[in-house]
């Protein structure tokens, strides 16, 4: 029996968002508290996640009101232990195919997302590496290498689309706006040179079956997500500029 | 049906012990071939594992030498997805509990070694940091607080335990034999440490719990690893005793 599931996250998370992903995905019924990351209420880090972080699952116990969290449910924490925490709970869901050789390539992939694209991801957009945009091209050219068709596995979305998503989703969005660690510029010259001819027509197909699917669209808020890297980058920005001025 | 199984492996590699130690936990048939780390064969990295590195499992597929691999089989590698492969493969083994919120903290467990534990080893064991000792130190209480019982879960063995125990094996050889890159004496030093008094008797007792398991016994070979340390770290040691003379 599935019991109550509390879902601790943040719309800025991309962390947590894969975490919205797998329980919109499961039809699971369950709960989310808007844990704010500029200022956590002084409960989180002691009842809910000593790592202080989103996301987080309470699961279980008795009712109670997410702010406040009963001793007697499991406190689950990391993405990715969560997406697979999900898929186990929802076991006849598509979260994760039946064959234990799919599974493998489910989790080869999502290992590729942490090791392969993520550091790049972070590299370019938000700390603004120099050669950072040539390393997170190559990192998407590696990346499209491992999609199998519509989804990452294939033809079902998977908790592999899950762990991917939320990254490029935020990705998109940086270089189209603007927003991150990188010089003004470079994030739409990096876009340009993804959506230039060809080469990364499987990548961008990709990127629309992912993001056209509701529990995309329901836990993607591009207004909040601007409204957020304003200031964030906005600041940093303005304090590079003022120190080479 | 479970099909064939053909490990490629290495008596040196803890993270190919891994898989080892599963595949006899979960009472697989299966075939291994030792991959010479040193010269690996020309046909390892383009027909088994383009990471060309050790574990890698190749599934299924027609009877063939290990030597002459298929390309009809599946090629799988990553030792902690080959740890839910195998897991995957024997869902009747005790190899992951069944239960969703058990097989979640088997994964924290997991995690826990990944991000915490190991990186200590490898900064005090194989490269000898400063303050690398003390880091280890730390790293090995918060590892205990998180031992549940005769194993990492609790009554029963689990792939949580096969990810930790090679390298607790080799760390323990390591620091009685001296082996490492850190200073003469500071191995002993350091056991010293963990054996004085009671602090660390969770630790030494779930380090005889797990290595005294048949599955441990079987796939690690104290004598080989004393002799390729001896190569490895003796060489090390005298070249950095010239430098300092
Ligand atoms: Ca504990």
């Amino acid at each position: 029996m599935v019991e109550t599931i509390t879902l601790y996250t943040a719309k800025a998370s991309p962390f947590a968002q894969r975490v919205e992903l797998a329980l919109e995905e499961s039809g699971a019924k369950y709960e989310t508290f808007q844990v704010d990351l500029r200022n956590k209420p002084e409960w989180y880090a002691p009842k809910v996640n000593p790592a202080s972080k989103v996301p987080a699952i309470a699961y279980g116990g008795p009712p109670v009101p997410p702010s406040q969290p009963s001793p007697e449910s499991t406190k689950l924490a990391e993405s990715l232990i969560l997406l697979e925490f999900v898929a186990d709970l929802f076991p006849t869901s598509h979260l994760l195919p039946k064959s234990p050789v799919q599974r493998a390539k489910a989790r080869f992939f999502i290992d590729a997302v942490s090791t392969k694209f993520l550091p790049k991801f972070l590299g370019f957009v938000v700390r603004g590496k120099a050669e950072g945009g040539e390393a997170l091209y190559k990192a998407i050219e590696e990346l499209q290498a491992l999609i199998e068709g519509k989804y990452a596995l294939g033809d079902e979305w998977s908790i592999a689309d899950a762990a991917l998503t939320p990254f490029l989703a935020r990705l998109e969005l940086s270089l189209r706006k603007g927003f991150g660690g990188f010089k003004e510029g470079e994030g739409t010259k990096l876009l340009g040179r993804l959506k230039e001819g060809t080469k990364f027509e499987v990548f961008w197909k990709y990127f629309e079956n992912v993001t056209q699917r509701e529990s995309f669209k329901k836990t993607f808020d591009e207004d909040y997500l601007v409204s957020a890297y304003e200031k964030r980058f906005g600041n940093l920005r303005a304090q590079s500029e003022k120190k080479t001025a």
